[in-house]
């Protein structure tokens, strides 16, 4: 299931961890299960999972002790998608049509409250009284950052502070504190915990500023959604943040004020951020982020854990080029 | 603000209650904050909390042991009514608009999903991990009966069978909750702890369906939203069952059915629903559930609280009367 770049005992922790979850997904009603058994099984890569199991592996690994954590953060992750999806109106998630669409809005809200009380539920089986403090403030920041719009494509300094806050409320928040989980689950100190907790933020700003930049450069094969999709929904990331600043005019800024622009249209303004380097940009920012990630782990010591979420950084990194 | 027959005493306990929550809502999102205030401080009575916090008193009280719990069960029904009302698309509550009707359906679904996560990070500072799993399988419950509508209103003893099931989702799951979340606060044994979330259940059994008489025979200023709202909006609630078995006909039956029913037609049904003795038969219903509720606080010594939760029992029944 998973493509990550993960030791092979580490796929066996991931599987038993797939199996907590949809053995925990047998509600009464059927439509619940089926569409809670919809988004679990449509292709997730579980990375937020690989991350907290390997936190764990950098102190004193314990499955158990840590499953539950691992659990928690991919259903936090699916509920925040299904609402997600259902606030956007998107109709497609990783090729797969989303659950608003395919059943309706109400099942939508109703299966990401189901998801959100399975994650309380796991927490609640976590060893330390911490995680669920670490999961409830990263749900209450993917709330914030879901009503907190970029607006603004211009000035450069503004765009990016709204960019910036959006994706860290929306994804980074949850890496870190899936991070944060793994090492308090391994025994680690304060210090640590704070430590990996930087290392999952910066890795979550580089993890969604690459899906951003896919957006302009990916195919819809891979995508498992059209490209060029945000500008179709107005939506504003750094790739155009970057194309309006070096086009240096309106044109561009134009497109995503247009309800529905015509497919010419977006295709040129994705032509234009690709020639304009604004995509290259972008992911040089994603680089940076990824090393900043990478600096906060060279303080644990060598391991295979401690490589392996080296490797998951990179991974990050290597899903555009 | 509350209305509740409680002890002096327990009022200033439920202030505190209410001060934990509002101290809460403190993100840093203003929308979400106006909105969380908005639904918090429009006149609910903390019947929850009441329950939840006199059910720790049977046992050995210590108010900041339980306090949490009494935060997570309002929080929980807040963020569970904002949800409602979205899936209704309610226009008012308790006099109120309803929050996506002054925002949007976006505001609405995200300060539900963050009243969830505050829920969550009040469990986490409650003693027992038995609390936290109380709730979300209350969470759950209400997520399955919110897809869980009352589709027949005849034969009899299946459309009895629905409504009872959705009732008991949709309001009775989360006082045996509280009510469970209470008992361990005070160290209950596990009988103890089983036999009132049977008192709690029942209660909320007996305070939907009162609910659901007052939609029959309350006015606009006690309801806080126009008499006749059920049928108006198609819901099928006790009186109506009851009205259409005593009437042998179908004309009852076809008011629910009409997409949008004229007032005349609203106002006839429910004069017919009282006139053929189908309230009265619905708040017998209520008044059977209240007793079997009180039959399970009799093996609880006699105390203040025993009292005070039998006087709450006894004003679920009297708000009608």
């Amino acid at each position: 299931m998973s493509q990550l770049p993960v030791p092979p005992a580490l796929l066996d922790d991931l599987a038993r961890v797939d199996e907590i979850i949809l053995e925990r997904v047998r509600p009464r009603l059927a439509v619940i299960r089926a569409a809670g058994e919809h988004i679990l099984t449509s292709g997730g890569k579980r990375i937020r999972a690989a991350l907290t199991l390997l936190s764990a592996q950098l102190g004193e690994y314990n499955l158990e002790r840590v499953l539950h954590s691992a659990a928690a953060v991919e259903l936090i992750h699916a509920a925040s998608l299904v609402h997600d999806d259902l606030v956007d109106q998107a109709a497609r998630r990783r090729g797969e049509v989303t659950v608003h669409t395919r059943w309706d809005g109400d099942v939508a809200l109703m299966v990401g409250d189901y998801f959100f009380a399975l994650a309380a539920a796991e927490m609640a089986l976590a060893p330390d009284p911490r995680i669920i403090g670490y999961f409830s403030r990263g749900v209450m920041t993917i709330c914030e950052g879901e009503l907190s719009p970029v607006v603004n494509v211009a000035p450069l300094n503004i765009a990016l502070e709204q960019y910036l806050y959006k994706i860290g409320c929306k994804t980074a928040a949850l890496f870190e504190a899936g991070c944060k989980a793994g090492m308090v689950c391994g025994g680690g100190t304060t210090e640590q915990i704070e430590t990996l907790g930087r290392f999952g933020y910066d890795l979550g700003l580089a993890f969604q500023i690459v899906d951003d930049v896919l957006d302009y450069v990916g195919d819809a094969q891979t995508l498992g959604k059209p490209a060029g999709n945000d500008l179709r929904e107005g939506t504003i990331t750094l790739p155009l943040i970057y194309a309006v600043e070096a086009s240096g005019n309106n044109e561009l800024a134009a497109v995503i004020d247009l309800a529905a622009p015509d497919e010419t249209r977006v295709q040129w303004a994705i032509a234009e951020a690709r020639r304009l380097g604004a995509t290259d940009r972008a992911l040089a920012d994603a680089q940076r982020y990824t090393e900043r990630a990478l600096e906060h782990l060279a303080g644990f010591p060598d391991s295979p854990a401690r490589q392996a979420l080296g490797d998951i950084a990179h991974f990050v990194i290597a899903r555009v080029s």
